[in-house]
């Protein structure tokens, strides 16, 4: 397996030079664009890696899976709905007369900036600080890892460039469907997306996802098979923005990618991957990521569809 | 199994209440709205039904992997995937200005009928005629029946009351993606959607899909295995309208849904699975269907993700 | 006044340079880009002429307000807001999902396609033989003139081309807001935007419009002085497609024009002008002839705002 | 004319019975809805009132054409064409993927908040509070009159309930069309709107605007006529929101409206006019405010088309 992987990662290194990393935040421009690296972890725990598989880098959207997990288990799937949306539509909203259409649930989803941030507010806590700690401690238990942590410098770098997240703030704020502070909200938003992690992490993630709740190695159940069910489908339809229909049919398993360059991979029943490179295109993922994942589905057959 | 299935007929019958036969042809009027079937055929090709599930409705949008798949049977999938792509966005097209943006592939998805119409094109045959002929006959193949049939009065009624299937063939003329003449390609499209079929065929169909290909009685490889991966994920991201993303969750299988009633599903390495039942919510899927396609996912575990 | 025309005609002829003569039908292709003329006639309904101002030209979307006028003439202001509302919002309008919002007359207008090929309906005449031939009458009368007529090369080009308006016909018959034979309806609408037209021909027919339904030398009131406003109105607010708004403020007067290369302009109470230029911007306005009517704006001070 | 104008003010008053006060930020929503009133200022500087034409309501969207003088007088119309557009789209703006089309200035319009926000930034003054105070002067200076003043309850109810606006902010911010403070770019904006004037501020400002800068009594140039012709085009194609063309229609001059009940009519070369009635329509102009300037236009044959 783990020559399968090195193979994959020295072929697919080169799809890195038709990327560009995100420069939208100026700690996110400073990767270095030729990094690439994988990650898998099987039925039974085994850890397999290749490439810059223990660098560290931000989570950014990978976050997305995680912030609706948790919203489920602390609020319940009836209040998830209730507020967020599943389907992909992306509609639009804008200012243009007073008693335009109202913004609702419908038209966001788990999966977009959005719906993330309203899922933050169904997250438990009596503090902002203490929904990112218990968010934070969500991740490293899934992920088997103390080495999950807070990367200050790229949260400040987005607290401070984070308009369009603002914009979208207010605009829930402005059609009633959250009444929270919007600082403390977004703060907790920008430390999520800050968060360092491993293709070794993402991947642990990724399996217990895959396994529905169950720690592969510890058998623990760690949340209800049926939330696996709705973050993965959540995922397979919604994971890969605008690219979400091409990835079903030349990758074929749900998978969420964040502008960091990792992508998170779920095989139900299988595996957990994740890759790492940060030359993104122009959807916002990972260039040499979604051929690492191409290569991986078609040489193990790992397409649920 | 029987009883399952029959348990599942008994309890999502009062579901029919809550919709509506499509009435926008007169010919689907008329459709008895109380109807409810259920069927599926395993891996090993044993078949199991419950309530109308002998009933013949028209095969209506469920044609539309079919469609596809003959497209990519004739031409191959670096055709279809040039002229169609293969995002849910469903985009806008408007005719405001000389020199509005153009309508490309990208806006168009084969499970939508700009896209289902405009892969009618890419079907071999010297007439439209013959085309739809082809399509009959794979309908049959799959199917394993002779009983797949033109419903002629349904063909007319659509025939007479298509304007805006015609809107959409000068659109996709006006816009270059297609060449062909306008009213024989639409007579091929309306006599596709016309094609009479039960739950058992559409349950035999989907389970040559189910298996990639592969028939499971006969273990002839129908088409190639990754034809059957293109259809089941375009399916998964876009099989049943705006709702795909609900299905995904509650179901959590490839489907395609029609107007006529009939859906199908796909559970792949496992069986074909289809239900009817004429009574429509206001997405145009079948209320007691759906129902009864949950009911089935949940008590089977067949949910993929 | 010869003097200033000739002034504005030779500033403004290199800025044909910079436009494109229309491709999307063959016989408009083969226009003399280079061409420009200008012709005002005043409220004693002198006549002044400068440059390529006998040319003819197919009238294209000038048409348009003299459909609008001819249904108001002959089915009254009810009718016609009935059909086709005033605001010029392009609303889109798409075949994603069974049970759409509906398009109505609120998302179309008389200065977009759809609106005018809406309005067609409500001319009378026994066939649309006779529509179109009163239609023609009605542009005669206006102009003072027997020398419009059809040209039929540019009809017959129209009609093979014409993908789009049969898209939008279709449309509109799938909303219900039309019942009439398609083919027949576009055939009326194509030979109307195939009416050959000179400048003088155009301003004349503008200045019974500036004067509200009075014919400047006979003093024979036309059409009701309501009629004009409403169709200058109209042009105010939509005349020049999404360039409506800027040509308010460099020009000021209401104005339409069409891709034929002519653009009609009404200066109420004082005059009306016409300019020809068969190199169109991207917005399908003619480049040299949006500059001429700035300038002659400028110069007599025309603005009306 | 008195006596028209109390004719005018008596058969519309009814109207407030269909339409509803604003309710949006709860300064608002304790208007009496019965009010109706109304002002204009002649030619020669005359002012005739009727009905409750000395109340005083918050100015609101009225002042988007002031700002957008303001944005002119200090910075050019270079400057305001290249950060505002003139077309009336309200194109819409999401956040659906990293690198979704931008937001750019022709997507925007001084009459809507996108529009009359960002040129706030263009208004001279080291602080805010300065570029109020020079607002709140020339508001002053064109109403002749040192009535204009803030209310400050008005004010604070904004700023606590403004959500949308700060949503606007944020998102021009995300676009990097604008780049100062929000708040106080925003407090700014929320002081503006919080002005209270009567309808004969508002009509003696309008008149001002009518003889295109030029007070009518003094004949004071208080600003280049160029500028007022840019105000006033741009109010008729974008005044009422998406009623503007109807207005166009039926009343058929510039107008601006405001949540608080006024509108501010101009006619060129010929007078200023204003009304005031607080119950709103669905598109937010005031019920009773459009027929009296319906009524007005059609006894005084005001329309310009």
């Amino acid at each position: 397996m783990k020559a399968v992987l090195e193979g994959i990662v020295k072929e697919c290194r080169p799809y890195t030079a038709m990327g560009h990393v995100a420069t939208y935040i100026p700690q996110l421009a400073v990767a270095d664009p030729n990094k690439a690296g994988i990650c898998i972890v099987t039925h039974t725990g085994e850890i397999h890696c290749a490439g810059d598989c223990y660098d560290r880098f931000t989570v950014q959207s990978v976050i997305k899976p995680l912030i609706l997990l948790l919203a489920l288990m602390d609020s319940g799937p009836e209040k998830v709905r209730e507020l967020v949306g599943v389907e992909a539509t992306g509609k639009p909203f804008d200012a243009f007369n007073y008693s335009d259409q109202a913004l609702t649930g419908a038209h966001i989803n788990p999966m977009i900036n959005t719906g993330a941030i309203a899922l933050c507010t169904l997250i438990h806590g009596e503090t902002y600080d203490e929904k990112f700690n218990r968010l934070l401690e969500l991740t490293r238990k899934l992920a088997g890892s103390r080495e999950p942590e807070l990367d200050e410098a790229v949260y400040l770098s987005e607290k401070r460039t984070g308009s369009k997240n603002r914009a979208l703030v207010y605009m829930l704020k402005a059609y009633g469907l959250i009444d929270d502070p919007a600082e403390e909200l977004l703060d907790c938003y920008f430390r999520a997306c800050s968060i360092l992690v491993s293709c070794r992490d993402l991947a642990q993630i990724a399996n217990v996802f895959a396994h529905h709740g169950r720690n592969s190695v510890t058998h623990e159940q760690v949340f209800p098979k049926e939330f696996a069910r709705y973050v993965n489908a959540t995922l397979a339809t919604c994971g890969m923005y605008d690219g979400s229909g091409e990835f079903a049919l030349t990758v074929g398993f749900p998978a969420k990618s964040g502008v960091g360059g990792g992508i998170m991979g779920v095989i139900p029943n299988k595996m957990g991957v994740a890759v790492f490179s940060p030359a993104l295109d122009k959807r916002g993922n990972s260039v040499a990521g979604i051929h690492m994942l191409e290569q991986l589905s078609q040489t193990l057959e790992l397409s649920i569809f």
